[in-house]
């Protein structure tokens, strides 16, 4: 055993501690916490905050890591201590630059912004929100200046945060091509609006049915209950601890019975890979997922690809119809997955459909690429957004609440962070396209027997946690990097074929 | 400012810090973490009163501390910041004797214990659980241990721990006269016993009319939901982050209408005491409750004192009726309220009537003092606990499930705990004394106006955390130290007026 990876894993071991501590703070900050605890609160958030710091960011950690990332140390470590030191340095370099004050702050201010937010929206009041955003803003383009190396963008440097090695070069190309591909599908589903009925979905669906029905689901699709909860937030999130203490979130609305079935469906996806993540790398820096891009894979595979598929709901629609009795017997299945597959622009990104939710992100990337430009304010932001909503999807918010105010994202600090929804589209079409020539997809579904999915998921992607990062799982799955032509091919198929385009 | 207190300040912020995540670990292990989680969560839990550990326990603030108690330094101090050294010497002279890897070791064994219990106590299975409990009680007697001077007893030192000056030979007095009081009123009841009718609680009471009807009385009490929430959890309890953020646990029974109310009600208590302490105590070591017995002074005084009085219910009965339809309407609030007063011995002590509850605990402090002087090994627990249930109560459990295992508190490593239950008791019932020399607490109950009551609570009790210690909050209010007379008069006064003795 190496003796100076020892030694880094005794303190790592206590970082990781007080992150699973954090988070277990955001988990109940988010779902249960009352209303008025949040100011004592990030006061301990900020001191365990400073801890972490602490404990990561000295020199004899540098020493370690520098040492243990030298070829001939690296030599005698095993594949995934390689791999953690590797994580350990990435995160080192992205700390040590911030001084230790500003890291608290920071914290404390990202610990108070999640209730100022929820409360804003609430009021759709952007004023109540747009200086503590304003202050956000200000330490995410200070922490990514210290970082910043020759000519290098601040938004390429929160990117490569998110999606390791993906910068807006690579981005502006992949959005011009959805761009092309997406807009005119838009368009001529336009044209054929009522094709699709959905006038069934207009009724008020009990809260308790629903919740029970979605339970079932997510036992079904493979979330076990045993190492995993749910509960209820306003915006749908996924937070583990470890492999075996995996908790996603959902709501539930009378008058959207599809909301929280998809909702469910979709945080799932992102609780079964966090489930899935090996035992030896639970609790350690490569313990997670191992991108956003990645983990958003996973949850729109298992939300759109197989979710809502005709094949996933052949064991399952009868038990729908069961759980609401009387409310669903005159639609066939048939209607019904055409239903959850209707296309038609809207303004709230979490309701949007698979074919127009790239239109939102979209949106959010070219707004954030301006912040970090330094070519909008924060007072501009609602203007901007509303504008683009026009440009892009025709329509305008009539509220910020529904404009600007709608994602959580930027509260916590996550700048570069919506671009992986579009990637984890396009990774998860990727995947299936595979997936297809290995096991028969649509029999597993119609069968009700999902475990060579999760079977093959596990293999190719979920076991590894962060120890290989998104170009080197899809090489050692396929052969091939990321391509995201199968996506393009995937939506205009799925919906050609279902509009009869 | 004095400079030595600043810098003392400063470290021990982190070690609340960290209390106050092993709190929320705690809170979520019992009300919501999956069955899994537990072992690797305990990793993170050991590590984290590692921290707490090291933060508190060392040269530094040992020499802080010791310089701060020393008269001319302590003259420098305010009354409050004097209270926090006290109260910060003696979690150091506890803690300083204490190992570190013992004290990881320890603390991971409790995190795991919890479930263990459980489990045991569900499978009606000592077997399960009396290793993990030999161990847990080795522990607790080598901790004492360490820190016994002269010839000093085990279980004094534990005591001393929940009770700040109270021994076994103050409470063999106290436990003496209770018997002596007690035993011969449960006597003349038993010969009365269908005086009282109850059979309008053998109904199913529905769990979510119980849920809504709780959190109603639960606010009217005056419980602050924006300081605090309520959750289910198999034994209720009260635990708080900090004054606002105070959390109880109570249970839904649908055969049994009382448990979930008065389970509320007296967690209530604890938490509206929680939700009082002064705003600048909270977040500092003497920020909580001073003692279990005062803290259960309050909940019992909620629970029995007020809450099982004519008085409470009489703005309160017909809504408790309307949230049954049907289901009371033949019941006078009268003989709903005997009912709640219906004394009978039976094996559950958190089920049992405010009479016999003290001879629950009588048998656990007899068999803790057997404990801790080694006159009982693990193995005979349960034997020893049917014979003392034989002895005082004239009941045998049917299975260890109804008998040792019916209480969590070993698993979590308390001993010397209960005898605080009867202190609390004989406390509530000296403080309500005294209250009602002061305001008319029978016309602020019929009127439904119960401020006037917390109030006084807050003024002569809670704002002050433990800045003071029982004697002296006693002493404070009324000039008169502990004395358990008032709660012999309050309980012979009661059962004789309504079972017309």
């Amino acid at each position: 055993m190496n003796q100076n990876y020892e030694e880094l894993m005794s303190k790592i071991e206590k970082a990781q501690a007080f992150q699973e501590a954090l988070s277990l703070f955001e988990w109940d900050n988010q779902t249960l916490a009352p209303k008025m605890a949040m100011d004592n609160t990030a006061k301990t958030i900020g001191l365990l905050s400073n801890e972490f710091f602490s404990v990561m960011v000295n020199d004899r950690v540098k020493e370690l890591i520098y040492l243990l990332s030298e070829e001939k140390e690296a030599e005698t470590l095993t594949f995934n201590q390689k791999a953690i030191v590797k994580q350990l340095k990435k995160t080192f370099d992205q700390l040590e630059k911030i001084p230790p004050a500003e890291y608290q702050a920071y914290s404390e201010l990202t610990a108070k912004a999640n209730s100022i937010w929820a409360k804003a929206k609430e009021e759709k009041n952007f004023d109540a929100y747009k200086d503590t955003l304003g202050e956000i803003i200000s330490y995410q383009k200070k922490f990514a200046s210290y970082r910043q190396t020759g000519d290098q963008k601040l938004y390429d440097i929160l990117l490569d945060d998110f999606e390791e090695g993906f910068t807006m070069e690579m981005l502006d190309q992949f959005f011009d091509k959805m761009k092309t591909a997406i807009i005119p599908l838009v368009k001529k589903i336009s044209e054929k609006q009522d094709f699709i009925k959905r006038d069934f979905l207009n009724q008020s669906f009990s809260v308790e049915q629903q919740k029970k029905f979605s339970k079932e689901v997510a036992a079904y699709v493979g979330f076990d209950f045993d190492k995993g909860v749910i509960a209820e937030s306003a915006h749908p999130f996924t937070l583990n601890l470890h492999n075996k203490d995996v908790r996603i979130t959902t709501h539930y609305l009378e008058q959207n019975l599809e909301s929280a079935i998809f909702s469910t469906i979709h945080e799932c996806g992102h609780g079964i890979y966090e489930m899935n993540i090996a035992d030896e790398l639970t609790q350690t820096p490569v313990g997670g997922g191992t991108s956003m891009g990645v983990h958003e894979s996973q949850s729109r595979f298992f939300e759109n690809v197989i979710g809502r598929s005709e094949a996933f709901w052949v064991p399952l629609y009868e038990k729908l119809q069961a759980a609401f009795p009387g409310q669903l017997d005159a639609v066939s299945r048939e209607d019904f997955v055409a239903a959850m597959n209707y296309s038609k622009p809207g303004l709230i990104r979490t309701e949007a459909d698979e074919l127009t939710y790239s239109l939102h992100v979209l949106i959010r990337y070219e707004i954030e690429k301006m912040i970090f430009a330094d070519q909008v304010t924060v007072e501009e932001l609602p203007a901007l957004w509303n504008q683009k909503y026009q440009e892009y999807l025709g329509l305008t918010p009539s509220h910020d609440g529904e404009g600007v105010l709608q994602d959580i994202h930027w509260a916590g600090g996550s700048f570069g962070y919506f671009p992986s929804y579009a990637l984890g589209s396009a990774i998860a079409a990727q995947i299936y396209d595979y997936m297809k020539s290995k096991i028969d997809v649509e029999d597993c579904l119609v069968k009700g027997n999902l475990k060579p999915i999760e079977a093959f998921l596990k293999e190719h992607i979920h076991q590894y946690g962060a120890t290989k990062n998104t170009k080197e799982l899809l090489l050692a799955m396929s052969g091939e990097a990321f391509n995201s032509d199968y996506y393009i091919a995937y939506l205009t198929d799925k919906y050609t074929k279902l509009y009869q385009l």
